[in-house]
């Protein structure tokens, strides 16, 4: 990797080379800190979601802070973590495949063998069946959550009866240990209004309440209850129905989660991800700059331009296509806030730590991004 | 990387893990040949553009064919297929950093040694003054390219007496060889209509014929004009004023140019690109797979489902929600052709290139991406 790294510690902002991805470490702590401060403060456990960064040494950072340990959505994303010393994880997905069921028993066993934890989410019986054929041969725990689909329509059993009776399913497995619900709704965090995802909250609330009130009176403890992420968790910390958040973006945050009202009742995180590019073509009505959609992920609209009047108007794979009342000159620097911040983070080898802010900061510490393409 | 290659060489189709970029080798071939039997008919040259594949070995299989070499669209890129043997590059893209440049003039050196040669594109003064300052020390050549604006309004000088005063510039520095025109209209390969792509491409004709004109009035060769893609190559290589093309997604293709009408002037390509994907979740309306945009690009809108009456409907990270009448089951297999290959691609560590289909077939190859994420 090395050569491709575009700047080394000690240097200055200026010398770091475009495109990069660059890191405001102090924004990054106030993000990393106010989060921490908030789970402790509301008595929630807080396991932050690495799909976003997919990097073990912020895992590190944020387990020092109080996290008790990470989410993954791939079971090689927890592969590469483990690899890099995180041991307490939990892959907040289906992992159907027998081939790689194989690979979470023996991670099972590796986590388990370093003092720490594997956890996993199911939603059908088939899941269920094979988890526990895997586990059977392996001689290590492993947390099993039963997903329910709380509105997002994608994973997930419906909250009712259905979730009761996976619930049983898991319990009848010697191998695995029944730990609680997973319950996410993903598109809740990008609902703009305050009032709307209140309303979406409440909803996810009544069905885990509905599926918790299931349980017991058939003498089940529902466990544990994890879900959340940056646009709603106050409101999941409120519920009284969560025990643990899953929120990612917090530490870095994007243009998309800009765009949501800000929740008074909610703690704000600063935009501290950004890519930095230098424009490399000028003409009378445009510029061009060196970073295009292979810098940054698209899926949630093309990046904002930092404190410029300047708009990104297009992007092909490796330019991108500038306009505005105030053209900047060939050569210039600009700073890009990505759309999206996870899948963004997916398309770079490494991130460049700044202290000092963007304008005159030194590059203080590289982060390599260490389950980057981890897609099995 | 080996932990995460989906399969080993030798392995039936069914034993890929899922989510996996998979080559159909068989289609790929008939692509690669068919070009090239193309170029070599019209007696046109052939210079395959790598920031589709970024694979070094692909590279090699094109100049088999009969490419004369690869173009790329950044320094890192011919740094990576240099350092696994490709010899003769084009950064058909412009380089303005003098750090960049310094690596520039020592790939020169570096090509040249090895009985290659190394070739960048201009369209400003400023970036000729530093391309020519960082090969002066370099004792090894350069081919300069004047890039024109022909109509795609991203780089390139405005196709007139601009364009003769930037060729001047380039023919005044003894370190720079000016050895012709990059003249490529990028959008001109996704307009769906075949009319509507000719009047285009007529248009690029025109633009090229008149700089060549105002070239020759000065008694200046114009030498060699380079471009073309995919969606218009033999338009271009019919105009007469076209020596070379850059053609690269033919090799894969993928759901967007299939989305144009066909031009019964131009050779057709196969789709050879697939995502393999799993259903992890499956509900009464609705199935999930473990391929989301982490795993496919989406610029070019969400993949389409082989072979099915199934539709992908949203993407998230690493999930994919499909709806139609058919819903497939839990577990079983689904292809998916990506909207864009050349950012597809780009998101993963290795393609495995499968011998007799995509049913039966067996891995014969596995290609790794050299050059994935070589952004600088």
């Amino acid at each position: 990797m090395t050569p491709d790294l575009q700047a080394l510690v000690g240097q200055p902002v200026d010398a770091i080379d475009a495109p990069a991805l660059v890191i405001d470490l102090d924004a990054m702590e106030r993000n990393l800190y106010r989060m921490a401060e908030f789970a402790r403060s509301r008595g929630i456990r807080l396991r932050p979601h690495a799909k976003m960064h997919k990097c073990a040494a912020l895992a590190r950072l944020q387990i020092e802070a109080g996290a008790v340990g990470l989410c993954v959505q791939k079971t090689a994303e927890a592969e590469r973590l483990a690899g890099r010393g995180i041991t307490d994880l939990f892959i907040s997905n289906q992992v159907l495949a027998p081939a790689k069921l194989a690979r979470v028993a023996a991670l099972a066993q590796r986590l388990h063998a370093a003092g720490g934890r594997l956890a996993i989410a199911v939603d059908s019986g088939l899941g269920v069946e094979r988890l526990a054929q895997a586990m059977a041969a392996a001689a290590a725990p492993i947390d099993v959550f039963v997903e329910i689909d709380v509105g997002q329509h994608r994973c997930g059993v419906v909250p009712g009866p259905a979730a009761v009776a996976l619930v049983r399913e898991v319990r009848r497995h010697p191998a695995l240990h029944y730990a609680g619900l997973q319950a996410y709704h993903g598109s809740a965090q990008h609902q703009r209004g305050v009032q709307q995802r209140r309303e979406t909250i409440e909803g996810v609330a009544a069905d885990v309440t509905r599926v918790c009130a299931l349980l017991r009176a058939e003498g089940i403890e529902p466990g544990l209850v994890s879900g959340a992420g940056t646009g709603t968790y106050a409101l999941e910390a409120a519920s009284g129905v969560f025990g643990e958040l899953q929120a990612g973006s917090y530490l870095f945050m994007d243009a998309d989660y800009a765009r949501n009202e800000p929740d008074p009742a909610q703690p704000a995180f600063e935009q501290a991800l950004f890519v930095k590019t230098q424009v490399i073509s000028r003409s009378d009505d445009h510029a061009v700059c060196d970073a295009g959609h292979k810098s940054y992920a698209v899926d949630s609209g093309l990046p904002r331009v930092l404190g410029r009047e300047l708009e990104l108007t297009g992007a092909s794979d490796e330019a991108g296509v500038l306009r505005g009342a105030a053209l900047p000159a060939l050569g210039e620097t600009l700073w890009l806030v990505p759309g999206h911040c996870d899948p963004t983070v997916n398309l770079h080898d490494a991130m460049m730590g700044v202290r000092g802010g963007l304008t005159r900061g030194i590059v203080e510490r590289i982060f390599r991004v260490d389950a980057r393409g981890a897609l099995t």
